[in-house]
């Protein structure tokens, strides 16, 4: 078992022609629904997407990548309290979930629950990536999907059987992530060593001269994780939350 | 693998005499190092509790729950962008990452790495429980632990060994959780028909005899999570998030 989450690699390349079989499908979503939820409320959904017409309206919505159309299944996980406010309704008993805090219970748990599956896929020889898109175009999701009020998608899971199985990427030192009993904070010198791995990697140097840039933090800076962007994207998504009635 | 994500269950009693190898709770730590991270930033920070005197005071913070003094292991997961951002501004890149989608990239990180090293401590024999209060007194959490800005904790998990192993809990069955194509809104008589399982349980029918109300449902919203606690924590916690920057 910790065999597959160590070998955890995210995989963008599926074979196109090799379907996911529905068994293994079921299993998959079965690994989903045993993840902890908060108070055994179970406050989230999953959409399963395998209709090429569906995949075909989700691929801008994901920045057009391509593991999108290419990959047999699409899972889109969202925080849920439609079901259960409905339920609370039908009971005699008041929902007090319009709240910041209910989303986050509702976040919460559609993120074990989803990686659950990924690690159910993997366990089942398939490969598997997460899209951050789906917090960006949370809008549009709930459009396409036609989902109601209190239901704000949190994540999506690309799963297939992958062309290609890439190295482990690399990932920081124990120190850098691990602090004991209170928080320990960062001199310069200990972020200099805690990236200095990371920063000698050959591909890293590839990276910073394809993007002429200075090194690594300038990429993550200046081209993937821009502040404009940021900023555009968290008002957006702020906004949807509000929408959705929490 | 499989068989330990279709086995989960919450752990609320653990064996104060033993503790979590330090080889195990490596093995634990290194897992959660290999979940999927947003961009391969890894914005997340794990503390380890082991401390009596950390414990204790813990322990009114977690509402007074007693697995925190005797389970032999508290890990508090933390969205982190407090070392990203020092990185890049010892590299002449200019972070901005103070916003609210950030956090939430923080979030999902953590998160992952969460239910990865809960998975590892049950395959070790571990048991496991997460808390949800972490989100309800982060502002206490973030000074117990003296954590800097942009450092917000998201949940914790408590593990040991097993006093005893209690009973599956029920879940709804799959047709609840799972949407194929589009989201299919519920009719009170799919509500009806996902909730009688659950309803008709004999520890449901205790519970609600218990608490001398109606039904289950009633048990949500007048008791476990009322609409004033939820609005508390929505303000308190949201506070929190800006407060830490975000």
């Amino acid at each position: 078992m910790l065999e597959t989450i160590l070998k955890h690699r995210t995989i963008r390349k599926y074979d196109k022609n090799k379907d996911v079989e529905s068994e293994k499908l079921n299993k998959i979503l079965e690994a989903a629904f045993r993840a902890p939820t908060t108070g055994n409320m179970q406050v989230y959904s999953i959409i399963v997407s395998k209709d090429i017409e569906m995949k075909n309206k989700l691929l801008p919505i994901h920045f057009n990548q391509q593991m999108i159309v290419e990959a047999p299944v699409i899972l889109t996980f969202f925080a849920d309290f439609n079901r259960f406010n409905k339920w609370c309704n039908l009971r005699n008993a008041k929902p007090g979930y319009n709240n910041y805090i209910s989303f986050m219970t509702g976040a919460i748990d559609s993120l074990l629950a989803a990686q659950n599956a990924c690690i159910a896929a993997e366990d089942l020889g398939l490969g598997t990536c997460y899209l951050g898109t789906t917090t960006y175009n949370a809008d549009k999701l709930i459009n396409l999907f036609n989902c109601p009020k209190d239901v704000v998608p949190i994540t999506t899971l690309v799963i297939g059987y992958p062309l290609e199985i890439p190295d482990l990427t690399d990932r920081l030192p124990a120190e850098a992530i691990v602090h004991y009993e209170t928080y320990k904070d960062y001199s310069e010198e200990d972020i200099n060593r805690i990236y200095a791995e990371k920063e000698a990697l050959p591909q890293t140097k590839e990276l910073v001269i394809q993007n002429q840039l200075e090194n690594l933090a300038q990429i993550f800076t200046n081209k993937r994780y821009t502040k404009k962007d940021n900023e555009f994207f968290s008002e957006k998504f702020m906004n949807i939350i509000k929408e959705q009635n929490f």
